[in-house]
């Protein structure tokens, strides 16, 4: 008989946004009359920008004659949605970043889980913690984390601690790692690396030979100046950094399902022998491999992210959330929690009121409050006495969120 | 610095189609007014159906207005898409496949690469000779395939040799095997396994606790009776199998990307410790772990496949493609060729004229007679000596395929 992957009955049988799902279906069953308010999942409410959605249409109407007609699409993707890409979010930011740098995918989670094919087992993993808990679940599908702790923390991955002492930033791990998971603005604090502390990184990666696996997937959500949205604005990261990115929070594509992965030419790793092997290569064979290319329509829709309407239209997305955020934060702030994030990001950290637990408070709040958020404990150990309020709902359900906790 | 994935490298640089295109792409560069007839990679020519992008359509301005937008899909599908495979290609051949034992993704080829994620490494897996690339490639990824010999084939995998004298169906292996691929209807041979002869295969599975990974991606192609369309046809199937689907071909998706695999509740791989381990559910954490559904419009678009519309619409389709194959069939024999396929799939598998390598025949046919195949050698080393074409083409082209080989 077939051995499994041992890895996977190591990890916790239920994925954490499948567990609040299911609490909070079990509690709607039961009170079918209550006005239950998700501030959980980062599930956005308002539609897909019409530029978006009219570029759709325009490329579904291809598909239906033999001579506009688009079979498999380049594994990589297409050209006109690299170069997109490339102008938009690189050239205009002064990082020159090449068309064949950029893999198009279906979604920075698929990525963020598939890049561990190309890696040996044997490398040393660091997560902040707490961390989006693909980075986890994936290296330990991988053989990359050992075996779990009673704590939930596994024995072979290093842990770069975030709390208010270090404004939820991880301080540089003091041990020889491997692979690192940054991600700025981070899910689920809302902390945000600034130039010179992501320099910090980049500068610790380069002269201990490690890879930075860089999850950008909030960079839309920045305020600030000196935050950067791109590690390539640092010198030096494309030796020694991977980049992830999706349209899902910043143009609503999280049921359309486009997002992309930055391999530069420089960055390696090493082989057996003992000489550097391009990643850009091996990203590329796994995904001409194991992938048959983004679907012609949804790759039109993500380029037209990048036209003059569609970007007037993301901005308008984007403002609308980020004023959530803010309302939220302000409005937890009155309310009497200590919180952090919401500025650079559409994440909102709060501490539970009376150091309860993530999950006590996450089943107080939906059973009393009939809110859903995410309990921090399901993003690391570090968690634990936290929840995230995400800033993707309406405004009038903000507005009554923040009430209903303002009553006391 | 990290180690890489070390069976990456080992794996020959380029995938086979990545290979016939750079050739195709350099001839057509030299030659630019020769007209050069593609009859190569599974690549459809027929646009999709009107019903399936009139669904997309309807999907796509859902997508526009918050109160019928639709963010994050269900990661294993919508139960929409689930319930209308279960009807139409299941319960209506008196198979019964329930809704939580369907995952829908983007298509089979991931499916039936992400699958070794879920398996140890030590298992022992089996392929026929010539296979779908797929198959090998990942099997290597995952450090099951051991070392590549000279001759292209690996050291751990076993290896079912199918030829002229076993009409190209592989015969029962004759060392333990934990894993199988089987692929019926057969990409590149075009063989298809009658019930009588896959009933043998399941019978054998269960014998001997091995597991077949079933790619039933051209069942749609089928033209005789007693060929089954899935492998759930066969009694005990349940216990041994994982089957996979695609609507790539069937329906024109292969630039649309959807597909789905069937994993019963019922089959089981062992852990450790020796327990049962259910399938079902490993792949059911694989997939909520490393990806994120596949796009509502996608998912609508396949619905409308099983419309009476669109049920329509697809045979026609498939007609056009079957009378295709038989075309191909009929003319490779006029022209002198020993040919073997073309019935129940869309693959006609031909014998190279004076035993030339497969490369080098296919370097002529581009070349002398501007015709594109796709070498038999790129599916494995008993592939050598043949070609493979395939009937995705439109008809003037087959003609004047025809023509052209004719002519001698």
């Amino acid at each position: 008989m077939p051995k499994i992957n041992e890895n996977f009955i190591k990890i916790p049988a239920s994925y954490l946004f499948s567990e609040v799902a299911r609490r909070v279906n079990e509690y709607k069953k039961s009170k079918p009359d209550h006005r239950v308010i998700r501030m959980d999942i980062g599930d956005i409410k308002l539609p897909l920008p019409d530029a978006c959605v009219e570029a759709m249409i325009k490329a579904a109407n291809e598909q239906r004659s033999a001579s506009t007609f688009r079979g498999y699409a380049p594994d990589y993707g297409y050209d006109f949605l690299r170069e997109a890409i490339r102008n938009n979010d690189f050239i205009s930011r002064g990082v020159d970043i090449k068309e064949d740098e950029i893999f198009i995918s279906d979604g920075a989670k698929s990525d963020t889980g598939n890049i561990g094919d190309i890696f040996s087992a044997e490398n040393r993993v660091a997560v902040a913690d707490p961390a989006y808990p693909v980075y986890v679940d994936t290296s330990a599908m991988g053989g990359r984390a050992g075996v779990p702790h009673a704590n939930g923390q596994w024995s072979d991955l290093v842990y770069l601690p975030c709390n208010f002492s270090n404004d939820f930033l991880p301080a540089l791990p003091g041990v020889k790692v491997d692979l690192i998971y940054l991600c700025s603005p981070n899910n689920p604090t809302g902390a945000a690396f600034t130039h010179a502390k992501l320099a910090e990184w980049v500068d610790y990666a380069r002269k201990s030979s490690a890879v930075i696996l860089f999850d950008a997937a909030y960079e839309a959500f920045i305020t600030e100046a000196d935050v950067p949205h791109s590690i390539f604005e640092i010198d030096g990261a494309r030796e020694v950094a991977i980049e992830f990115r999706s349209f899902s929070k910043t143009a609503g594509f999280t049921g359309t399902r486009c997002g992309y992965t930055v391999v530069p030419k420089e960055v390696t790793a090493r082989n057996e022998r003992g000489d550097n092997v391009s990643l850009n290569a091996l990203w590329g064979r796994r995904q001409s491999t194991k992938f048959n290319g983004t679907a012609y329509v949804i790759q039109r829709a993500a380029e037209a992210v990048y036209s003059a309407e569609g970007k007037m239209q993301v901005k308008k997305l984007l403002d609308f959330y980020k004023e959530n955020a803010k309302a939220i934060r302000d409005g937890l702030q009155r309310a009497g929690y200590t919180v952090f994030g919401g500025t650079n990001a559409p994440y909102i950290w709060a501490q539970t009121p009376n150091s309860e637990k993530s999950w006590d408070y996450f089943d107080y709040l939906l059973k009393e409050k009939n809110i859903v958020v995410t309990p921090g404990s399901g993003f690391g150990s570090c968690g634990e006495g936290y929840v995230r309020f995400a800033a993707f709902g309406r405004q009038e359900d903000t507005d009554e969120a923040i009430r209903r906790l303002t009553e006391g």
